[in-house]
């Protein structure tokens, strides 16, 4: 039995959750923190989330997880068969990543955890936005899947890097996605409805009411 | 033909020629720098090289473009066929860039280019080294390549991340790879006896020459 290690309010735990999900695997998830335990280390060599284990062992970080779960299985394919068509997919999932999750999570000590957010980083995360948003935007077909016609990897790690990343930008900056990717808010509708992501989002929703409440 | 856009210098440029020099495939080189020169961003959105231009379109990011060489021609293959071996030597392609290229290049600006190095820059630097050096040691095989008996993409990453951000580490912290990784040193001699690789570091060192004496 597949193992998924992680929690519920990561964004790339959900990536790699959904996938499993759209996928069809039967997965059991265990409940960890990112961090620096030595029976964690053992499994994740930087105690990092999520984490996978198979048969065969562990494998870790988000793309690689994903990457291993579309090998897995020919069932739900969730990258194009055609290698030009692959790696267009590829380079907007890793776009999503570097440029959107990663610029808005600099903001999510101050947004989320009540740690300072100076007018100098929020400066300098608008402007890395600035270009990532120009960037993404060349990339970003919405026909009306963000690569084309069909639902890939790169709709999954927008996704979650959109919602959670955007509530980031919006609280901290007054920025909102939205307004500035075109076709992104009839995109986001259409993701949730679909019944892996809802899945995924109603135990995020629990187990944040479940942190909240102590 | 395949056209490969970057210049010489670049460790990532380098990871992508050994690539398609190994899998034998036939490209042009055209020499271009990383930035906003619009007319190459509409080539790579973000400005970054490496970029390829095939006969579909344009792909950036090191890894896809690796995985697109890869899905593109089964000769020399750098994956393994089995999806478990091929996820470890993507974790270990990922975690050589994470862990060790991109903490080594915090440290380039004043190693290579006579930026400001502070002591806070060296110490973070050290510290992100330790956890990196750590995780890489408990994924690293040397057998007598990185994931195992034959040549992965893993060695291909590995070697211009320990190269390039080895000397920065020697230079900026007086610490040598070589002797917090066991294997490593033998390792890189066998790298260095690979045709690809001597050819690209050929062209690598007559770039850094014409540069200065330019």
């Amino acid at each position: 039995m597949i193992k998924l290690y992680g929690f519920p309010v990561s964004d790339y735990y959900n990536m790699v959750k959904v996938a499993l999900l759209e996928k069809g695997f039967q997965f059991e998830e265990v409940m960890v923190r990112p961090g620096a335990d030595p029976a964690f280390l053992a499994k994740s060599p930087m105690g990092k989330i999520p984490c996978l284990e198979v048969a065969e062992g562990f494998i870790t970080e988000t793309n690689v997880i994903l990457e291993f779960i579309e090998d897995s299985s020919s069932d739900h394919p969730l990258l194009p068969a055609d290698s030009f068509q692959r790696a267009k997919v590829r380079e907007l999932m890793k776009s999503a990543e570097l440029y959107l999750e990663l610029v808005a999570r600099q903001l999510f000590g101050g947004v989320f955890f009540g740690a300072p957010l100076s007018d100098e980083l929020k400066q300098s995360v608008g402007a890395q936005l600035d270009k990532g948003v120009a960037a993404l935007n060349k990339l970003l077909k919405f026909k009306p899947y963000a690569a084309g016609t069909e639902l890939t990897y790169a709709d999954i790690v927008l996704y979650y890097s959109a919602t959670l990343g955007g509530m980031a930008v919006e609280r901290a900056l007054g920025r909102k996605l939205a307004d500035e990717i075109p076709g992104l808010a009839a995109w986001l509708a259409l993701m949730d409805r679909n019944a892996a992501v809802q899945k995924a989002n109603r135990d995020r929703d629990a187990a944040l009411k479940a942190m909240m409440a102590g």
